[in-house]
């Protein structure tokens, strides 16, 4: 089952060097989850080619602008094109009477808003692949970021060894859950030698905007992906904690505490035209640490 | 001085085909103009490297979300960049409601709503160079395009005539209003013969969106550019008036009987990949129709 992350825009606040504003794209098997949706979310959809039909569920952090803007153009393009399905969003209260003072009209497909709680980390979603918790964040508005934890899938059965030992498929099943299998001789084949492995799940979590805080560690501990804004570089601290952002290197110590496989740092200011030193102040903390890039797809394989 | 209309969106309802939402930027001397204002707008304005500075007014024809939805970045870029001037929207009512309501915070520049009435024509607004009257158009929600009418200018002084016949600075003000001039002999030297000709107000009317409507004729009679939009194809008649649009075939109609220089057409169906059978429609009736091109600017010359 493909696990892919696709980053639409990076840039804080308002566009600028050519970096668009908060989206996320997480596709898990047939379902694709929106995180976050700045303004023209829906134009950078169309340039990379998402399958907008894939996402049933879109996930907001929180009401600022830069991360919002773009919801309400979406839901009318997907009115325009004929969509039925409903749509869920997840998100801190409020949101509902802001999309409908806009929309001015009533979708005629199904929209179910879900009001969050930032207060502390629940499940806000779950399906037979994924489930999604929130977690809390410290911002200047209430927020939090998600937590894409794969569900535990049933071992793979090593065909060979069903066939070597002529092991019936109405066997299969418990076997996939577990169990071994009796030989009509009495000979039990453990389990661990009919199938390989489960993997482990698989896990992205996803960290904007929030001032740097180390509550979120128990949450994210070695997630494959961790997404967390790096608003600033460290010299700018005391802007970042007024701001309630995070730098570079508070994102790096984030991810090297969590122990986390990778780190990719985004949600950048503005004001940095040129990104290699915000990567270069968090890969001296934590050397797995890499710049989002627009559009770029990053697939997790199953370890 | 400069009157140059740039358009930045050529699309109804939906970005598709690399066109864009509604939005234009018309500039005329020092001042620039914002007519409509689609999701993406600050988008398209820094692609084409649009000098936001110079915008302090803000024409909105109507509340849908094609014209409307990138109002609210724009505004929070503004404040971002640090803006003090004031700044002016113009649009039916609840508009100033809608926005509120978005961004949550008070902008530190002082922001204006006018409501307008899109009954009738009315002045909208006017500075030394140009005045702006509404054009009532009947579409969904209450709308009206913009007609921009330049100023009679002052007569161009010759200069070597002036020197020829020693005329005193202080007699050049009266010159340029009108006036001839008494040389000591008691001679009169005719205005005419002292000043180059007056040129004739430059005009461009914005009509978008609107059924077929030829109560709009008297009021843009004899324009340099009327931008009309035309969303369908004539063989659409039904799907148009339904839907309150125009025809391209209709909005040549519109610009022949108006007797204008120049028709653009604009605020295209998505169902249109190749906008050439859409213009080969217009020039049938009236032959200098064009496509609107985004980002493409347009310079009225004095006549």
């Amino acid at each position: 089952m493909n696990f892919e992350l696709q980053i639409l825009g990076t840039n804080a606040a308002t566009p600028a060097h050519g970096r668009h504003l908060s989206a996320q794209v997480l596709t898990i098997g047939k379902e694709s989850f929106l995180i976050d949706c700045g303004e023209g979310t829906q134009f950078r959809m169309l340039k990379f080619q998402v399958k907008k039909s894939k996402i049933n569920h879109i996930f907001i952090s929180h009401l600022h602008g830069d991360h919002t803007f773009g919801l309400v153009g979406l839901l009318m393009t997907y009115d325009l094109i004929g969509r039925k399905k409903p749509l869920h969003i997840y998100s801190p209260e409020d949101l509902q009477a802001i999309v409908e003072i806009q929309l001015g009209t009533t979708l005629r497909f199904p929209l179910h808003f879900h009001t969050t709680d930032s207060t502390k980390s629940t499940v806000l979603f779950e399906n037979s692949a994924v489930t999604v918790h929130s977690i809390p964040l410290v911002h200047r508005a209430p927020c939090h970021g998600f937590l894409f934890v794969e569900k535990e899938r049933p071992a793979n059965i090593i065909k060979e060894k069903i066939d070597a030992y002529q092991i019936p498929h109405t066997a299969i099943p418990a076997i996939k859950k577990g169990a071994g299998y009796t030989l009509a001789d009495g000979r039990i084949i453990p389990h661990q030698e009919l199938t390989k492995a489960r993997t482990a799940p698989r896990k992205f979590a996803y960290c904007s905007d929030t001032i740097y805080s180390e509550a979120i560690i128990p949450l994210i501990k070695g997630v494959d992906i961790l997404y967390h804004e790096a608003t600033f570089m460290h010299d700018m601290l005391l802007k970042a904690e007024k701001t309630m952002h995070t730098t570079a290197k508070q994102a790096a110590t984030i991810a090297a505490q969590a122990k986390v496989k990778q780190l990719i740092l985004g949600h950048f200011s503005s004001r940095y035209s040129n990104l290699e030193p915000l990567l270069a102040e968090a890969r001296a903390v934590f050397k797995d640490s890499f710049l989002a890039e627009e559009g770029k797809k990053i697939s997790i394989e199953s370890s």
